[in-house]
């Protein structure tokens, strides 16, 4: 284990964080709350240990896989338990865990909150709640990679571990350059939603922190009732956006360059039928429940794109839909958004992979000498790929078993339990019953909220990183 | 396609299933029952269309893959349509679809039912629904090939697809003896649990229908209280020959030849791991709601042997215990028995294999260079059963979700859907909320209903052939 880049990489990850604080301090000092001196007091501790940190480089910045693994986790760890320090010593949020589980809703933009009342909160305190959202959605360390002078080529590794999705593409050659391209494309489009949402009449403070908590898909408001009070015209902008959002960038990318055909692959095109199904089923399901059939289509538009892309505004209360809309908002919570987008769940890709996956097994039944492989986009899958994808399914579903029965011994509802460790696991943030959209989950005790913030890690981490740094496999000799 | 094969082997099917109508036959003639016409009825009808059917032999035995697949499938569905007959023209149940249901029900041994009271029913038909349990139990067409002569060594690809579990061990190198020691273990355990039924005093026809019920590991009762009303005596022994008939019987002919240490192996030491854990945290959980430790412990053994065998007897409505024991049950409902038993589920060495393939995979993100192999009981398992076995988990869940969602559109709430598949599928019987112990089928659709069935066959042929039969790709050329 390379344990002085560890050190160096945690150094260079404290001092971004210092950086990332520098906009809820400006916040603070906009509306001249006393907060401000917190936020400066975790910057300069941050910065100094950082700085301590990074002083000596290390000799050698090899990395192999399972310190790709290793790096991520603790580093996403290390962020979430520095990042709650201004909420817990302000007294924003009293207790520790509560403050770790906020924050690590926040980096994994799941979005599910122990706050009863969002309203009450220092307006510093929900900037730096809604920018870890922003933060988190890209990934923290690709970002610092764009940036720190690190040599080799193993930052592959990183990535890897970092990115959503079954697999990392390249888009140009150098790593740093496809991380900048990404992070340019998601830079724009926040701005974008941010100017359009300024137009809906929010101020800039609302309309900033809605942007951040729409493009990190994460779904912290700035208000109690989340984004129900606003215009249609806001919940639609915010609508759109969470679609945007939850699409591979590498797709917008290619249309860039007008390489049209190749952004509509068949993740794109599946997460788009899905999307279009599941709106469709729900607008009738609902329909009866809303004066129009226009403001039935804008609820389940708004509910659908919340769930998928894994943000969790609201504008509606789902828990009180029928039973059919409350199933298919569950089923599309595990599907999640596209790959290499900010969104979380299992992805559209994976799903598309495991179906045919399972469409080839039974072919190999049927014709057990015909060979096939698996195809997405005419381009056949390498099989340790459809493996990998297949353990990580499995992988899932233990993990969300154990968690489960974990959180079961509190002995609230089944519903309850169900959906906070799939809302969870997938950051999506509210589920349903007493974990539904307008309610929190402040009722946890400690245990089953450990349990809670290390699902929203692992899932945010696709599961491995997680796994990885707890196996005692990693750190025997 | 063989058809004059498939033909072949349905004529015998109705042949034998006119032979097996012979047990409910002499149960009315017994109690002098106007029934008894009607199973003649049906029996004369199936003996002569069988025997139209077998009157000309094929020229080629030979059976591919695939066509093992599809003459199981096939077969159970023939069988459970005829056999639903009975309950049909007699007006015990006068809606045929719900006939097919509990026929289905029966012979898949789920022990669903869509009756709401079984005491008003004929002797003979009780007899005759937990008669299809002891048939189903342990494969009708292993039953048949023990029998009938067929030429080939191509049998195993039906007792591949009839046979639970991942893999299909012969006992002895002939696949007939193989079947009938199998058989002849499952008959004596039948007619010990039968004699010590009767010895708890039970009746004739109680003891049998009760042992036919265990033995198949179903769960249709006698009594609408199911088991709740018989002594702790009888209580008991129906705890321990559920639990018995859950292991796979190989385990008992290599006992018989005294090689302990291979019986043990690693599926047997982990269920009867998790069954003494389940036990042990139910206990403890339900203890307040009992007037001593020892009853409770009665209910736990009760209900975690009827889950895990996936009997689905009661004794107790576990609906009403705290969610922590709700939420093992549901857990042990997944895993189910051992393979080579006559109980459902994912099968405890599909679980180990799952289990195991996702340690390797973290291993091997640890050790990318170090290749290893699943070991089960210290030999390494060839790479297409884990794969295999991963597709296998994948297909449940994705049939699993389309069931789950099929069954919301009727609105019940999501509890009922959820654990009324899980209850079909797995083929155990009672699930949570609406469908739980105290509670019936009754009230689903009858496309809801067609579902059900079509989740217990798959269930019980453990997906693939079902889904064989229903792919387009078999039947074209």
């Amino acid at each position: 284990m390379n344990y002085r880049m560890i050190k160096y990489i945690t150094g260079w990850l404290l001092i971004f964080e210092a950086l990332f604080m520098a906009v809820p301090a400006i916040t603070a000092l906009v509306y001249r709350e006393s907060e401000l001196w917190y936020f400066l007091m975790v910057m300069g501790g941050s910065l100094l240990v950082g700085g301590l940190m990074i002083f000596r480089k290390p000799l050698s910045t090899t990395l192999y896989a399972k310190e790709g693994f290793v790096i991520v986790a603790l580093s996403w760890i290390v962020l979430s338990l520095v990042g709650a320090l201004p909420f817990f010593i302000s007294g924003s949020i009293p207790n520790y865990v509560d403050a770790l589980f906020e924050t690590v809703s926040g980096y994994t933009t799941t979005g599910a909150s122990i706050l009863t009342a969002v309203e009450p909160l220092p307006k510093s305190m929900l900037m730096w709640r809604s920018f870890t959202h922003w933060v988190g959605g890209m990934g923290v360390l690709v970002f610092i990679m764009a940036f720190v002078p690190l040599s080799g080529g193993h930052n592959l590794h990183i990535m890897k571990a970092e990115s959503p999705g079954p697999s990392v593409s390249k888009l140009v050659p150098r790593m740093k350059t496809t991380a900048l391209i990404l992070y340019s494309i998601y830079l724009v489009m926040t701005f974008v939603e941010f100017v359009l949402l300024l137009f809906g009449g929010m101020n800039a403070f609302e309309a900033l922190a809605t942007a951040f908590g729409t493009a990190g898909t994460g779904g912290f408001g700035v208000r109690n009732d989340s984004i129900a009070s606003y215009s249609p015209y806001i919940q639609i902008v915010v609508t759109v956006f969470m679609l945007l959002f939850s699409i591979n960038f590498s797709c917008y990318y290619l249309i860039l360059l007008g390489k049209l055909k190749e952004a509509f692959n068949a993740e794109l095109r599946a997460f788009l039928l899905i999307v279009a199904a599941a709106i469709g089923i729900i607008t009738i399901n609902i329909s009866h429940m809303y004066s129009s059939v226009g403001e039935a289509l804008r609820h389940s538009s708004f509910a659908v794109g919340s769930v998928i892309s894994t943000t969790g505004f609201a504008t509606e209360d789902f828990n009180l839909w029928p039973s059919l809309s409350k199933a298919i908002l569950v089923l599309v919570m595990f599907i999640g958004a596209c790959a290499g987008s900010t969104g979380g769940g299992l992805k559209v890709s994976r799903i598309l992979i495991l179906i045919k996956g399972v469409g080839r097994e039974l072919g190999s039944l049927i014709h057990p000498h015909r060979v096939k492989k698996v195809m997405i986009d005419k381009r056949p899958l390498e099989d340790n790929v459809v493996r990998s994808v297949n353990v990580y399914m499995v992988c899932f579903v233990l993990l969300f078993t154990v968690s489960f029965g974990i959180l079961c011994i509190e002995g609230h509802d089944l519903v309850t339990n169900f959906t906070a460790v799939s809302a969870t696991i997938n950051n999506i943030g509210p589920g349903l019953e007493m974990v539904g959209p307008t309610q929190n989950y402040a009722f946890f005790s400690i245990p089953s909220k450990l349990v809670l913030i290390f699902d929203m890690l692992a899932g945010r981490l696709e599961l491995f990183p997680m796994l990885v740094l707890f196996n005692p496999q990693t750190w025997k000799k």
